[in-house]
């Protein structure tokens, strides 16, 4: 099949820039210094490249991600880093499972349904999930007690991650991992599990980094400078033309709005509505004409993938693969 | 099944205020003066209570609903109110279709695939789709040249639709439709299909309107002191608690934000995350304890309920029905 084939809206990811992020990383995080986070492409098929490339312990957001990960085998060691009340669904599955706990109650909900293994979630800055640094061993007695065993720490310096300025991502992780480092040592266990695509390489203690992003990317993280290239795109289908501007057929119910429209190569967009995106063409240029295929970069990977059903692997004029988007929902 | 069995994040719907904005416009705008708009709920199970108070008639804003809606039996008279460029698999739906062209090239693609019927799209202030009002009377010839019906025209004013003060969206409403009047006296026809939820009536000469929010409601229509009730509540449970804030598991990967964060009575939305809403209790209240269940409001019913699969209607701590959301993607 050959791109220009696809119904639009069409989320692609070329195989270029993808095997060039993949492939950067692992050798930059070998192993399992990497747990790749699959809440930003939630697709077994692009997390079987990842672990082609020897990563075998993963990290998810949701129960349906950790379910569908290990349908698809690939359950070696499958971190929850997210806080549940009910965790019966994961008790049941052909995994190892971890989950993340910093309350008595995530902890008690843990032991009750029958989960194993947990990191001590520890907030080190982000107003979020996490336990404060200085009762992070409290809940790991907690949960010795309920006859878990505790893998170790968790913290996402989410509050840093997306700086632009590297110093300041640099002070940033410095700062929560000071904090981790002590709940560490009140917490014991192997595992010190942090950070992500913004601060991959920005970490001494940490064993492992959580990264997501990096593999498809989006234009907030464009600003960072980061070694990652753009790879995700949305294919759309200009359905109108008028005297100042155009219109192409992807909008609000294929694109993550919260860090912003998306960016149109050689064009300004002045709003997406529910299925349509308004741009005009740079002043000097040509403009679009009906029946023209243009490339979205989308602001922001996590919630503009959660809203397709599959992804299309390209390489230049040629659909490779359609892989399904099997890891959507709850 | 009771709500507090519900895995969350979950989208309800409360049985008494939709029955009341169903009733009321079907009161107001009885049959075919209202074309609701499927793009706001995605649900045929939502279309059939709206079929069953006598709209038969129904706006779709891409062919995927087009095609759910015809395989559900509700396909006496559905409108395409978008362009597209590919009419194919619309010519083989066992329904009456009618399809927006604004373009020679929206004509042609709709004459070659078998499209019998259109509406010619008027560019009435929105900067979106919509040929100019004087080029109406063209694209009309050129479609009846081409052998299709031309049932008449449609204008949307989308950018009166959502001004909170009533007064401005009447003049809004004036204007546009003063330029529609002057295109349809070019094209013929019996139908003017127009407006939306914020402007249900504000219409004097329009034979149709096609709102869709006023069925569910969001945040940004209640601004407008419409006669709708907010009906559409996304269910979360608070996974996590600390000193200021706590946070509930529902996220950008759950809500439209094109429109702002969600509103949750008694407590102000810090931020969403992936799958996360920190928030703070109002001051003087009791702060929210983990496990406890909460109730969102969305910003946009659209873009929300595009990331669910089902939604389920529930009528105090009884859930009634679930539905399926069956009319996503593209």
């Amino acid at each position: 099949m050959k791109v220009r084939d696809l119904p639009t809206p069409a989320l692609v990811v070329e195989r270029e820039p993808l095997a060039h992020n993949l492939d950067f990383l692992s050798r930059a995080l070998p192993g399992s210094r990497l747990r790749p986070h699959v809440k930003a492409h939630k697709c077994t098929a692009l997390a079987r490249l990842q672990a082609a490339r020897g990563h075998v312990s993963f990290t998810c957001a949701t129960i349906r991600e950790m379910e569908g990960m290990a349908r698809a085998g690939l359950g070696e060691d499958l971190l929850l880093a997210n806080e549940v009340l009910d965790a019966r669904r994961l008790a049941t599955l052909d995994a190892r499972v971890t989950v993340a706990v910093d309350s008595p109650e995530t902890v008690a909900a843990a032991a009750r349904d029958g989960v194993r293994e947990v990191l001590v979630d520890v907030n080190v800055g982000l107003p979020r999930c996490g336990c404060a640094p200085s009762d992070a061993g409290r809940i790991a007695d907690l949960a010795r007690a309920a006859g878990l065993s505790v893998r170790g720490v968790m913290g996402y310096e989410g509050q840093v991650v997306g700086l632009a300025d590297r110093a300041a991502r640099i002070a940033g992780v410095d700062a929560s991992m000071e904090l981790l480092r002590r709940a560490h040592a009140d917490v014991g266990g192997p595992v010190v599990s942090v950070g992500g695509t913004g601060t991959w390489d920005l970490h001494r203690d940490a064993t492992e980094i959580q990264a997501g992003s990096y593999a498809l990317m989006d234009t907030a993280y464009e600003k960072l400078a980061l070694p990652f290239r753009p790879a995700l795109f949305l294919l759309a289908t200009v359905i109108s033309t008028s005297a100042g501007w155009a219109v192409a057929d992807a909008g609000l119910k294929s694109l993550g709005m919260d860090h912003g429209p998306p960016s149109i190569d050689g064009a300004r967009v002045w709003f997406c509505s529910d299925e349509h995106v308004t741009f005009a063409a740079a002043p000097g240029t040509a403009g679009p004409r009906t029946g023209d295929r243009i490339r979205l970069r989308p602001a922001h990977v996590d919630p503009t993938v959660a809203y397709h059903e599959r992804i299309h692997l390209v390489d230049g004029e040629d659909v490779l693969e359609t892989w399904e988007v099997d890891l959507r929902g709850w």
